[in-house]
């Protein structure tokens, strides 16, 4: 089957769970509105993708793999609310619609990022017992804990928002910044399925890195498709009060030499795949894809 | 040993324990910074003692409890740099100090409460990975994920954010408010430390019972003391924008029916104890000091 198609089947699971997940009735109905406003909103759900196919490729169930898949799209989603608060980018919309604040106000934007990111890991525990407390189950979970917490996801955000505000960076502080923001998360995405599917210690090591590169691949895609907008709907709008100085690969290095150091990445990327084999071809073809997608 | 002395250990031990995790090196500077100002600054630690207590009580270690206990503590901090926000109650002061986002500005202290709030979730799952995935420590966390989550406390933080925007309430709005946004909580840390302890069903729905009366008692005599101001430092300050139509049992029903209201809830929530015989004479102690609180 190939990835195009793959994708699809996990990107309609995922949106099936995500929606059954929501409605649980215990939400208020208001909060429900606004964690369901961004979380269906038309994202690729990369990470939730990335977890199956990984589970998948190690010889993993994806159903088993669906509620960390689901816990993943609600902390990106949650971090993407909270992202475009006023105080942190503010930003007026997020995939060419009002952000959540604009539509439900800032104070129930900060109430549904936190309640998708208590959810997630609601979620996820709720599976855990399911899986009677497995101890790959358990490791996925905590992969997903580390990469969107305080040594993570988080950990980026903040250097971001003290980079930004201080107007200095350099190259290490932009590598920092994107490795924790973006590519934790990512790299957490494919670790957490691989646990499930109870890798050995050498598959997830090559999982992981592929994770990290690609990660750093994909972010660098999007600076580029930030500048040269080719790929139309994207490229995520700038905030206000970035637009003048936004930290990226292309205004650190300029546009030609984040292309060249995008493909030696993607190069890597597949290289780390090398002991899955035929099985990787998932990943390799999401690799060339995210390569090609500022042509 | 005295409730008093007994509160007193648990106090340093949670707050030992607190101190080494915030000295987690992944934690980039300034966002360490945000987290220890508020998680440090002054707290009666009132979720990580009962969950210690809880456990105790049945029979568990209070050091096993202790990441939990921890874990408490941070959600429910995450949740005062939250509720402080401008865009939230708006609050200038936090336990007789600037709040979190005065000193750290709007966009860390959004920060800090999310690092907060995963640093728990990792906490947790780190000590839960490390009792082996046992079935007890896993209800335990799912407990908090319960109370902290869009059941429990966000579902109340949400609700009173649209009863305030609308300056209308009644008294089932007020109870379903309380009995989220803080009783869910306290709920949680009694009914973890309980699991901890593997406690039976019996004694968890006994301990439970007790959480959500003790949670009452604790919010009404609040709002008594909110009026009534006669033990200083515990009132809150009342937010800007919430003095004038703040939600509270003395505003719906007056001082003296609340007095009367949580007299009666703490002689239900000491009935709820009466299974535990003796070892309950910490929860005993607590809710008569609790109830002694406003006079």
């Amino acid at each position: 089957m190939s990835c195009r198609a793959d994708a699809e089947r996990y990107r309609e699971m995922v949106a099936q769970a995500l929606d059954a997940y929501l409605r649980e009735p215990r939400i208020p109905a208001r909060l429900q509105e606004a964690m369901a406003y961004s979380l269906g909103s038309g994202g690729k759900l990369l990470r939730p993708c990335l977890a199956l196919a990984s589970c998948e490729m190690l010889g993993g169930r994806a159903a088993d793999a669906l509620p960390i898949a689901c816990g993943l799209e609600m902390i990106h989603t949650y971090s993407l609310i909270h992202d475009d608060l006023p105080a942190m980018d503010d930003d007026d919309y997020r995939r060419g619609k009002p952000s959540n604040h604009k539509v439900f106000g800032e104070g129930m934007a900060v109430l549904a990022g936190d309640g998708l990111l208590s959810y997630a890991f609601e979620t996820m525990l709720a599976a855990l017992a399911a899986h009677g407390g497995d101890v790959g189950y358990l490791c996925a979970v905590q992969a997903v804990a580390e990469g969107a917490g305080v040594g993570g996801m988080v950990a980026g955000q903040a250097v971001d928002l003290e980079a930004e505000r201080e107007a200095k960076v350099d190259a290490d502080t932009l590598e920092y910044i994107h490795a924790h923001k973006t590519g934790a998360m990512i790299k957490a995405a494919v670790v957490a399925g691989a646990h499930i599917a109870h890798a050995d210690a050498a598959q997830l090591s090559a999982i992981g890195a592929f994770g990290s590169l690609y990660g750093l691949l994909f972010q660098i895609t999007d600076d580029v498709l930030d500048v040269s907008g080719s790929f139309a709907g994207m490229g995520k709008t700038l905030g206000k009060d970035q637009a003048a100085h936004k930290l990226t690969y292309v205004s650190l290095y300029g546009l030609e030499a984040a292309r060249r150091v995008a493909a030696d990445t993607a190069r890597r990327a597949k290289e780390a795949l090398a002991i899955f084999g035929q099985a990787a071809e998932y990943f390799i073809e999401l690799t060339e894809a995210t390569l090609q997608r500022d042509h």
